[in-house]
């Protein structure tokens, strides 16, 4: 008898973007853990709740808030992150021993696909080796395929590759060819040069969905305005966005 | 009245895979266009019907296969290529007026994700500007999730970057980092140090999958052997994989 989790990817913010394997196991589902992030995150918690709520066929199941630790802001930087990855899985082999049954059933619910900038997985191997619990992961549509289907563009140039980045990443090397960029909070898009061309998105899929596209030139003074103003209005913001380099 | 189309991801191997909205779409569907790619892929024309048969709850629907015209093999590769397009375009543009009435709805099935190394989107871009359609597009679940989820790894290092790319890219410019290797016939990983770290997948999502993983030095010539066994038995593969170099 072991404690089964499944990683659940959900889709970036559209409900109707859970495919018929997550259904399976959103049913198989006792206990939703979930990491609490503060009242900001409201709109993202309420998501996760529908979710549930619409594809949950006999709501027997229970959500679990799982704290998280508090990531020391001094010393050094990688010598924090793993204590605080450390403190992290020790608080969910807890909570996964204490909430499930030995045969018990439960859940992580992931924004979008989990392997993509996301800590479920690393931490849920460490807590393998702690206690005894079997997972499996359920792969689901990332913020970049919502991204794209919106705009109905190609995510590559023929035959060309493409690099999936972060903000910070994008400012230190700067852009060649075609890059995804994710984790932005500061619209580093205004650092290529003006005729970048770029195709913007926040909150997609949800009733806030903002979409924009041109060149860097063109419009990205207009998407850094429209983010800033958004953010204001809604308490937060999840924004991605294709660049390609002009050729 | 306009005539619309879907473009509808349904996952890359695994039925399970196809989305709430997606299931909406095929519902709504009248025609379902499909590209000929020949005896070899029957495999794949059946993952296709069955996720019809499967999903769609009242069957008055119709394939419609599209030959795939010509490629001219010499001469100048670029305008090879933009003729072919060209005559894809009308010969789309032909179909959809033929067999769609002035309000009708079909759908193209794209593998995976329509955004990622496939050329509908850039087709139907064309027919657009020819004939008077809507459409839009359904993300769907890469190979890449597919890949990962099945592997239960993170496609990226922590706040890292990760290239998608092809197996012609990847002998051409070499390795940095992480990157997730598509298109490629050629096990071009051999070409990567013996120390680089590869999750390798086959026919994932289908009843033939095969997972490998390990370093191109440890597993590399028994995955080209396992690959062209495979290939040979089942009469195509589909495969891809993740690279990180060794720190
Ligand atoms: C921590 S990462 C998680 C990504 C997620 N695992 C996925 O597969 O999309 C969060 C980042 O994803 C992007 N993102 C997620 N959901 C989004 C949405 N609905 N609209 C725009 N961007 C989104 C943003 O760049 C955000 O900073
Ligand atoms: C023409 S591309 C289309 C990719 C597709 N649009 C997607 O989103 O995954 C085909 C390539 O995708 C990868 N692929 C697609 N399905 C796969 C599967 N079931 N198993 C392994 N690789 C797959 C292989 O690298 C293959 O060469």
């Amino acid at each position: 008898m072991t404690r089964r989790i499944h990683v659940i990817g959900i889709g970036a913010g559209d409900p109707d973007h859970v495919t018929a394997q997550a259904v399976t196991a959103l049913n198989d589902t006792q206990v939703f853990f979930a990491m609490d992030k503060g009242a900001q995150k409201d709109d993202l918690v309420a998501l996760r709740r529908e979710i549930c709520r619409r594809f949950i066929r006999e709501p027997g199941y229970r959500f679990v808030a799982l704290p998280d630790p508090p990531r020391a802001k001094d010393g050094d930087y990688r010598q924090a992150v793993a204590d605080w990855h450390a403190a992290r899985a020790r608080m969910w082999a807890d909570a996964i021993t204490a909430e499930l049954g030995p045969d018990g059933v439960g859940a992580f619910l992931a924004w979008g696909d989990p392997s993509l900038y996301d800590s479920t997985l690393r931490i849920l191997e460490t807590v393998a080796g702690q206690v005894d619990i079997d997972y499996d992961v359920i792969p689901g549509v990332t913020a970049i395929q919502a991204l794209t289907a919106r705009h109905r563009i190609p995510l590559n140039d023929v035959g060309e590759p493409v690099l999936i980045t972060t903000g910070r990443q994008l400012r230190e090397h700067g852009l060649a060819g075609s890059a995804v960029v994710m984790l932005d909070a500061d619209c580093s898009f205004l650092t290529c040069p003006a005729s970048t061309r770029i195709w913007w998105g926040a909150y997609l899929g949800t009733p806030h969905e903002i979409l924009m596209s041109g060149t860097v030139g063109e419009i990205g003074d207009e998407i850094a305005r429209l983010r800033a103003d958004a953010r204001a209005r809604h308490g937060w913001i999840m924004d991605t966005y294709l660049l390609r380099s002009a050729h």
